[in-house]
């Protein structure tokens, strides 16, 4: 078993942040209460961004401020990562589609349906070594939009230690579907109502998809980037009701 | 112009509750934090229910505790107010469907819409009176769910003074929508997402035709009446970010 090497410790507004390597493939950030144990919420990025990006240190700032400890990793082919031949390929195809206004999503499922494939693994490695810290204690949280669902669907499907997740802004597909049906855990799930590239439908569909007894749709007015940021607070009070 | 006439006054818990008429057929309860100031959330109530109905108190006490004063009022043949014969043939359908399996859909939407237009001048009525007490200051909110929806919908579209509104659990009915397509301020939509009642798609159809640029549907998995209890914090905050 990997331990967790600890690249830098700072700790700004009461939030510490801890910069960590696994092996040799994943990198990441955990951001903690100073001197407080509490449940851990993964945070899973988006597209084209990485660990370190804003809008994960926004919401790991807002989950530290309510007593939780807060990570994510960078995913195959982000962050300082070498990308693939493949990973290459279809980020072409993508900026390729988005430029010509050719629908995007039969190029973004399957791409971020592989990286979950190599995703998945890395987020059990790296809770593994997380739930050996001290600190560290309670059931876990899932929270991740865009590619951060097509990743976390499949990881909360298949690891009993996430106990409720939140995700959104992605299209039905049904091998996502197949794992959706296998989550039990309480779910909130975010959708754009004016979404430019995900048919509402489709959202509607995954949404469906889910078998948890408890679940909420959140469908908002608004383009595909247009979460408002009342979710970042409902996000939080859904992980107060559940990792408690 | 009538004045309210309050026939008892009480405080419990901090929570000023006034019962009130006006005219010769408006009968309503007005809660209030003691001596102080605040904008007003009215409380629409569902079918068979009336102004002093448990759910509303709950709203109100919670709403109270917050800075905002509520009033809720009798629907015209609710509480103790005189049903009209058409008032008994209606409900004697509705009892008969519910019992045989009929969908109640056809039945409920028209006897709504109807009583909808004996109510919302009563509403009116209500509020030119309201607004010329000294502690209610600031837009109005309006909340309600079932009925409270068939009759807030065409109040909210003929009332500026309307500034948010939640709205839920009711049919797509062409008049409705077109009176949700004159609704521009925010909107929060309950929906369950297994409504034995109404369809899915009806009430997803009834959400998408408000023309609020910010409006969020809350779609809950659950029955008819299992809207889940955390609801009732999610319109606190969200009269908290419209009426401030």
């Amino acid at each position: 078993m990997t331990d967790l090497h600890f690249l830098s410790t700072t700790t700004t507004n009461g939030v510490l942040e801890r910069e960590f390597t696994l092996g040799d493939d994943i990198h990441g950030m955990l951001w903690s209460p100073p001197a407080q144990t509490g449940p851990l919420v993964l945070l899973g990025h988006g597209g084209g961004r990485d660990a370190k990006a804003l809008p994960m240190v926004g919401r790991a700032q807002r989950l530290v401020a309510e007593g939780f400890h807060a990570v994510a990793i960078d995913a195959p082919g982000h962050g300082e990562r070498p990308r693939t031949a493949l990973d290459d390929e279809q980020i072409a195809a993508m900026q390729e589609a988005m430029s010509t206004g050719v629908p995007v999503g039969p190029i973004v499922v399957p791409y971020n349906l592989h990286l979950a494939e190599r995703a998945v693994p890395e987020w059990q490695a790296t809770l593994d070594a997380l739930e050996r810290l001290p600190e560290i204690d309670g059931p876990f949280g899932y929270f991740g939009l865009n590619m951060g669902t097509a990743v976390g669907v499949p990881l909360t499907a298949g690891d009993p230690r996430i106990a409720a997740a939140v995700f959104g802004i992605f299209w039905y597909d049904g091998t996502l579907a197949e794992h959706a049906r296998r989550i039990k855990v309480p779910v909130e799930f975010l959708l754009q109502w004016d979404d430019q590239h995900i048919p509402r439908d489709s959202g509607l569909a995954l949404f469906d998809a889910f078998a948890s007894t408890e679940k909420s749709l959140h469908a908002n007015a608004g383009a595909h980037k247009e979460v408002p940021r009342f979710e970042v607070e409902s996000m939080v009070r859904f992980f107060n009701r559940h990792l408690r």
